[in-house]
């Protein structure tokens, strides 16, 4: 197929070639003296992503061994953790927690909205003997297009006085969706390296708060690879405890020049405004954003609902066999009923358009019923036209 | 600026991935055993491409070079030349001859037709004595968007009974409007690298007919460097007569092999098909397409019109400050009247949807007249919806 | 500094264009249907590697990660492991062990020789209890450049009638030196992507035998990444049951097809060769090979002791500052004692002699005191003149 | 075959993989605003460059074009110019002026020194009546690795009080050894990009002097693609009047700034360095450096005769079968009889003695009779081993 494959998964994104150029480069001795440079780079960048002034450790892993990283090195097994049931990817985690010897408590959501502050303070204050441990939630759920207000978990967290470690998975958010670590009070944040970053899979990060950092030295799963421990001192001198991914690290330096150069800020509004654009073509197709709560909508994603009878995994094959672009599938409870528009990374207007496009002529192919005129409506709002007109209230 | 850059230019064009990263290999022994296969790749396939069985010579230059060679081999000091004054790139042939000591006659044109061949027959009958030695014409006019029917203009020359040759720049429509050597009887025609065949700039080429290299044997400007004549026995052995551009052949033996994966014809639609629905896109706009016979319209590039009064510049800096996408300007006669998309090469139904939306925003920031719509009509179009409603004869 | 860097350390190797070229190609999606002809090449391209019928899992790691798999996925908490100490990764992989919660028992060795099997089938016999789960070697010790001869061990566990599961690392031997995880009875055998397969580090491997599948199933530390029985369904079909490194299995696909391309007999010898070259050299200058037994020799690597009272750190500061050549250093033990030359991967005599010259003279500028003539006994051997000379037994 | 090939012809020479990586990014729109600052860079580096002051052209074209330019822009049908025969190159530029349809007068030489001032002073004391327009040497004839001293021919035209312009070819010298057009008086300089300025073929450049200039307003051969007087314009601002080869200006940019890194006085001794290496080489095996004259000696290749009754082609092929090394041979006259040694370009010691390493094999596997010891005579020169004897002087 000709021309530029659109890969609008909510993640991989599009790599930028600067970012693929520079992982194009011979791989170097990660324990001479010019890599001390790369590696110093990279951990001090992402502090700057995180934004945090603690620890960040970088794994070479996907996104997985970040989560795991983060439930071995603090807890011990038969240990208490409070979950949270935002979609596919937090049950994921919760799967995992219980692999590993935990016992997660899994609080029920609908898939429809970000984790509730006020069921997890009910249930802290429930637990007057902080046999829970742990609570975890996950920013952006990446399977339905939800955010969760962080700074809430943790008023409801303090609210009950309650001593819990607060782990944030942002392995669909960090670099796309405003996150601040150490204001907000997380001890320990996930991220993987292929989504806001820009980057191939295969790097993933845990940002470490002095009271995780702390909860490590006492408790602890049986762990090695994952281990924080080994990891601060040759850090501190730009070195890894094991073989490094030289080539993706040269590539994750690149990445964070790119977001300094464009200015977080500025990242995470044009995240903002391209959720906003393909939610008002959501609307104007008649289709349904399957995020319920309009303080919880995605800056990176749009999760859509395929009317009933109609099958999400049959349009979405349409739209890659006749447009060169590959959409998000439901996960689990959820497939065949909605499809996801990713819209983070490096990305633009003019690709939002293309996406939106491929979307209203994809629907149209395979039947999916709809009105037209979504492509214009996001075009309204991104040119600023829609402004003139009365009728956008998101 | 994140994302992607929309180069929509009418050339160079969008370079696929495949073929930089064909480029990005180790320079090699251009006198050496391995070069052969990639100089003989390279010659086969620019025949193929050509659609003649004749000779095909590659020069390390742009496209410029190549007219400069199609003249010097076959012409003298003082012949007379038969031009038509499709647009600016014509124009520029026709200085070019004038600087090399030639006498071009250039027919007068309005810029928004592809050449007549009733004028040509005229003037040909007219020259009794023979002589004009060459009859050249654009295939496909780069800065206006408008096609000369080749088999027209060989029939007229036919008619006349005229011996001159027939030279053709197919720089902005060779692999994506179709194209014939052999079958329409053309004797030299010009190439350049960095528009349907996909790479950078910096290679050009000659597709020579018997008759050409006859006219070279017994005639001919001094001249070295395009000496064709030089040519024929390294070429045939797959090497060149001086160092050629080796990376750039790379990249060319990679876009020939994509042009055949996709085959000619398929490419050949797809533009027509781009051409098309962005015609649809400016008429809704309310602007009109520089090109006023619908025979001549191009399948690489549309030309648009600005109403009266306003900057075709001004838009177009709007659309690159805000978009991210680059458009083609109006050249000498047409500056800042027209706009110019181009919608060659290495691309697709999305890439042309990102583009017209970028258009039409562009319209919008910069505040020139025009309706909302022309990006639904397109994609109605694409999307196969626009032939259920009666009105969308072109 | 100007020209290649020569990245001679035992890993990682010298990429090759190809597969960084391979690597430097778009992300796609991982769900994909064009995904899983990647996914099914790189796994099925393994165990053509590791000459195995069974199974191969890719863990997005390093090599470490991929040990701690093998340990987790078929040893509960407590078990007794037998380890052999080869040198520094051997002890790393027994620290290891020991941090999961496992007994592991350490043969001591001295760092100058391969796995004793003598030894192992001792200590097993004298296990009549079977208390011992798993024989864990490395098959190329690198940091000492000795190879273990995998059928000796396997010999002596079948001596013992022991039932113990056998692992193997072959980080720094796959797609260098032969070896044979089916025929050779392996249980699990451990590899890596930076060494003999030529990619950048961040993708490991195991090789797992049925009866490492069983085991599996019955028995395994708490573990969730390496979770080998998630693999099975979505390997089946090319998939993975969580992101991964895409870009990095681009480039193994290419890898693998060039070991192919070489043939895997020719990549072997072509090691041997280098090594036999590199010792010659070292030989030469009147420097000790560390590794003593010939038929431990490695073609991978050729550790090098200096001369007692010299720095083998100063000795290699000096031969990247002055000839752009990285050396590998000496580990714990043997620190500053032992300087190693990678001589695997995508290499060749030339870049070898280019290697040799930069100890030679390496050795010359940092005063380590030793004969001439290194590089000329190398190139001897190379060229084939050594062999009409009676001197040259190894 | 594995490793990475030796690419040791005196050009194209190894490109660096910044260079390539530079080039591997998408084209731009070359008439747009960012492209600007890339033509600017591009023509003020190489001005750095050429050492001047004056103007310099930039051609998408090979070395070829690039002395056609310099004969097209200054000089009329008919005009005598003198040239002088250091070799193969000084032939074909001397075949060029015929074919453009000059009248060159060729000074003979024995293919075994630079350009002799003498008989070029003499040559034109006889010119009374100044009919000869310019005077045209090569600073280092590729084909023989022999450098004329240009401060030698200027003085000699000027003790000659003779107005012709001076014209240098230095396409296999400049950023390789010395070389000055302003201080040493050069009107025209021709070079090209694939040899010390480590590009890939394809571009081309003349740098002009002030007399130059105003000589083409008055003189010169009908051209157009050449012309230097339609590039002042547009180069003021970064533009080009034609297509630029935009990628390969993204990599001259980059190639510009690697040599300033280095600093051009730290790159011409190196060359000379490895000049010096390379005969002591050559001497050492009993062989006969091509050039007779130590001052005419070659930075950036040497060329070696081979014994009388030798096939240098044969011995080239084995070393490129046997060793992955191109070698570059002899031409016209000395077919057969030479082969050339590059080492130009992006190059350091240790490739330089896998070059040397690869010869001696090559020699030894070839059956032409030679010394041992070369190799051995290289390397003690470079780690400066040699110095402490007494015998080496040059």
């Amino acid at each position: 197929m000709s021309g530029r494959h659109f890969l609008q998964i909510p993640g991989p994104t599009n790599v930028p070639d600067r970012v693929l150029r520079a992982m194009d480069f011979p791989t170097m001795d990660h324990r001479g003296p010019a890599f001390a440079a790369v590696g110093t780079k990279a951990l001090e960048g992402m502090k700057s992503v995180f934004r945090t002034e603690s620890t960040v450790v970088i794994y070479p892993a996907s996104g997985t061994g970040a989560w795991e990283a983060a439930l071995v090195n603090t807890l011990s097994a038969g240990d208490k953790v409070l979950m949270y049931e935002t979609g596919h990817f937090a049950t994921l985690w919760n799967h995992l927690a219980q692999r590993l010897g935990l016992q997660p408590e899994f609080i029920a959501g609908d898939w429809r909205h970000g984790a509730d502050p006020v069921a997890i303070e009910e249930r802290l204050r429930a637990d007057s003997g902080h046999e829970i441990k742990a609570v975890c939630v996950v920013h952006n759920e990446t399977s339905t297009g939800s955010v969760t207000q962080i700074p809430e978990i943790r008023r409801a967290i303090d609210a009950a006085g309650h001593p819990a470690l607060l782990m944030v998975d942002t392995i669909s958010s960090l670099a796309s969706i405003d996150y601040r670590h150490d204001d907000w009070g997380v001890d320990v944040t996930v991220a993987g390296s292929q989504k806001g970053l820009m980057l191939p899979p295969g790097l993933s990060f845990n940002a470490i708060s002095e009271k995780a950092l702390a909860a490590a030295k006492t408790a602890g799963l049986p762990n090695a690879y994952w281990a924080w421990d080994a990891m601060a001192e040759p850090n501190a001198k730009g070195y890894f405890p094991y073989t490094p991914a030289t080539n993706l690290l040269y590539g994750l330096v690149e990445a964070i020049d790119m977001l300094h150069e464009e200015g977080l800020e500025n990242v995470f509004q044009r995240h903002q405004r391209h959720g906003a654009a393909a939610r008002r073509a959501v609307r104007a197709w008649g289709l349904e954003v399957l995020c319920l709560e309009p303080r919880h909508y995605s800056g990176s994603l749009t999760a859509v609902l395929v009317p009933e009878g109609q099958s999400a995994d049959a349009f979405r094959r349409t739209t890659l066999e006749n447009f060169n672009m590959s959409l998000g599938n439901g996960l689990s409870k959820i497939a065949d009923k909605v499809f996801r528009i990713g819209h983070l990374g490096d990305f633009n207007d003019l690709m939002l358009m293309g996406t939106l496009s491929g979307v209203e002529m994809g629907l149209e192919l395979s039947g999916v019923p709809h009105r037209r005129g979504g492509v214009q409506a996001a075009l309204d709002y991104l040119s600023g036209r829609e402004q003139t007109s009365a009728s956008a209230a998101e």
